[in-house]
């Protein structure tokens, strides 16, 4: 049994992906976690991201949705707001994103996410 | 200290969506629960999916994501799967949300909800 | 390093506990567990439900709303909803145990619970 | 469809009980997190905490329960932890209520809120 | 932008180890999962699994344990304790395992697993 | 009913445990902790740590992918990596141990743990 080899073209469009949503250090977080990262782009972005059947927008909306009702840590709420505005949902949109986590995962998840969103605002892609 | 009182604005607004998004029960469900039924209606469905910053589809899209992340009981994941069919996301756009999942909550999360999309497909209004 | 022994005043005292709130097959279900079933009573009824400081009906209070919370499954909401009502505590209150369980954790959990309590409600002591 | 109008006797319910567990900022809060803030007080604390069926103090018990159960942010159980102690609970039995958090939700659950209660201890109030 | 192309290695490989672990039916399960299914192979088994870095029986001890801390769905508890056993590991290693989940997890659900695996002892390859 | 007395055979056979995994203060922890450190020691370490069944090696790799998986706090995290390596489990099978977790739990959860094993990696014994 072979460890798996890398798959160029995957991970090449995966890379691509993350440059798009990815505003900061994405790339480079990657490269630190190993085959972890590795895994990420290849798999993560390049084949589940790239399916083209939803628009990366409606796939930000979702994944914002998904860490905010997992409390997710600050450093992926956060990397997740910001791809979400640089894929084109307003900060407003975002907002009702996280409005909408209420009535299925309470008020605690909701108010972390919406303070991450306050936090970035200022940096935020205008 | 009162109870609170029936807000009949609110629970006519959010009625009013529950028939749209429900093509079976939900009413009757809603009924069953007492004031519990009540809160979902105003407060889920009157408040909070009534506000006009986000289209029912994108609603639905991410309440989907949510409820199979957080790997929900069938009843619950059903009735959006439904629901999300009637204000018109696809059976195909549903398995991109369900596989867009996978990379945040893992295969379990994401295998269930597709069992559930499986087993519902033949129901599902055409 | 040996095994643990079993010790029985700690047993003893979490079977008698057990019994108090347990108006079905408790017993016999700890029985079928072996050890986990044994680190049942000893632990979380002889160690945990038998300090002084904090009486059964408030235990039992928080118990449902954790259970509740956490999505358990169906028969470990059932037993504690059962001895909810045996150490004291109302129909009414476990209504308004679950309905407090909404903002913290989302009306998919306080559901499940709801429908549980309305299922079991033909069969508890009166 | 319009969008919710604010219900002011329900917001003014529930600012009253907010004003009365809270020893801090938590209206500062509420104000910058916009319409979440004012669902978190219509809704949270005006339609669920204001019902006569439970005491605040039954309802501080199981929230703290509960936010330990699910491991949230600190600031969530600060608040609670900080709200139960106003409405009478004592710092013993909140160590109650943590202790019996773990055999339902394991010990590192326990052991993140019976830090947060000792962290906080000095500044509670007597 | 281009739909991921199958990588037929990675599939070969990871559909080697399915048939390694699994006793029943999971490549007809993973059939008819379409897309997911084949992630399952190709990311799940033919990246993950695959990898020499850690042994099958390790691979499974720890997701026996993972799936009983996050409570899985029944089926996927199923399929890894059965799977578990196909590499070696006995069931009284499975019981420590499932004991182990307690101090973490709590009792809920290392019960429901044990649970599981009794009900699987009689159908488990000897 | 009496208030559960100090096992100090289990006691001992725990804090032994806990000295074998420990390279730091867990034992300082544990004192600050009151009952619920008491209990930590008593039945996470001296009942089901102590269980001959499965070596401490197996424990540790169990309980490292379940901490992942749970997304568990940055401390517990840290003293259960830190743990692993002293009962010989290397850097990169912790690694291994942390890509299992991705298709179970995600990679959020996965992501989490990598950069907690590499901030700790210069302090780790060698």
């Amino acid at each position: 049994m072979n460890p798996p080899t890398p798959s160029s073209e995957r991970y090449d469009r995966g890379a691509e992906i993350l440059a798009r949503i990815d505003g900061s250090d994405g790339q480079a977080v990657v490269d630190s976690l190993g085959d972890l990262g590795r895994y990420l782009v290849e798999f993560g972005f390049g084949d589940v991201y790239a399916r083209p059947g939803l628009p990366l927008r409606d796939r930000e909306l979702i994944t914002v949705a998904m860490l905010a009702a997992m409390r997710a840590h600050e450093s992926q709420l956060d990397f997740h707001l910001l791809a979400a505005r640089r894929v084109g949902i307003s900060v407003d949109e975002l907002r009702e994103v996280i409005i909408n986590v209420v009535p299925y995962a309470g008020f605690p998840a909701a108010i972390n996410a919406m303070i991450r969103l306050h936090d970035l605002e200022a940096d935020l892609p205008a």
